[in-house]
């Protein structure tokens, strides 16, 4: 596939994925749009819509097979195509994301944690070592690391951005509520905790 | 304002807003719309399409005022209409989200956070206290509490999520992976971690 999907069908295919999980480790062998739909309180229209792009089809009246869908997901959102990524910051947000359950399901490869407190290097956790960051450029090469996951104090977060810039890091997932400054060839994602529960709250919390 | 901002303008304002921030730490009194846009590697149109939503006219040559900027930012999101919130499970991401710098400055004040633990009773983090689960329903009430973090692992979810709307509970904020089942009166916002990543990901890492 190698047309851009839009952000919002990614983000829908990750929740139904979420759903098929749970009906399968529950031997549930077939799902309907509709049930995906009233899971997510979203439109059954739309559900069909975000599959036939995976250009499934599903059985009259019996639905999806949900072992087959959620395998079409997995490949059409490159989950087997496992992406190395470093962690920097072993506070609780990186110790928080190193212990995340599922990155591997999902193609990503937590290889390493970093930080500069002397406390903290040589923890293991979830069988993640945290190095000091002078450390990063050289394991980053070893293990061709390009993805970095930044959840340091927004105080420090421009001056590890551009440490990270400087060691060959291509992709920030940035967790703190800072705006990196970047050459243009390096890709940000702003995760932007607060945007997205305004987006929550400003519409609906009444 | 009672027009519903869609939900990307809602997050590139946080992300102004942050960038405004930084600027009137460093005593810059003026800020353009192509300083915003370079700065998040956007279209200049676009930073100018969503200022002027906010009724803000900049002055020519010199751009926007950034401290006013800033506050009709806070207006249009709310940030002064303070909404208290519960954070449910006291692992490292509910941790992580109680120490989180700035969330009050964004008008959501964590009244506590909640657990099953016998080891973490009584712990305060941030100056909020840890209570045990059961407790949630009386000061639910007590402190007039409507929102829900839920941050406890995937496996408990449902079951605490059941929970949470029966106590009274009415806008969840998800954390967790699994997708939750409630009434349709229940608003939830996924925040969906991996679904985040791999629309940064799917499109842009090679």
């Amino acid at each position: 596939m190698n047309k851009v999907l839009p952000d919002k069908v990614i983000n829908r295919l990750t929740l139904y994925h979420s759903i098929l999980t749970d009906y399968i480790e529950k031997n549930i062998e077939y799902i309907s749009s509709p049930q995906i739909a009233e899971l997510l309180h979203i439109d059954n229209t739309q559900v069909r819509k975000d599959i036939a792009l995976l250009k499934y089809k599903g059985k009259c009246k019996v639905g999806y097979k949900a072992a087959d869908l959620k395998s079409l997901i997995e490949d059409t959102l490159k989950f087997k195509n496992l992406k190395n990524a470093f962690i920097i910051g072993a506070g609780n947000l990186g110790m928080a994301l190193a212990k995340y359950d599922n990155f591997e399901a999902y193609g990503f490869n937590i290889s390493a944690l970093f930080d500069n407190d002397p406390l903290k290097i040589g923890i293991k956790v979830n069988n993640k070592e945290v190095f000091q960051l002078k450390e990063l450029s050289n394991l980053a090469v070893k293990h061709n690391v390009k993805i970095a996951i930044l959840t340091v104090p927004r105080a420090y977060a421009q001056e590890v951005t551009d440490f990270l810039v400087e060691a060959g890091i291509e992709y920030i997932w940035n967790f703190t509520p800072a705006v990196l400054n970047v050459p243009s060839t390096i890709q940000v994602w702003n995760e932007n905790l607060i945007g997205n529960f305004l987006q929550f709250t400003v519409n609906h919390v009444v």
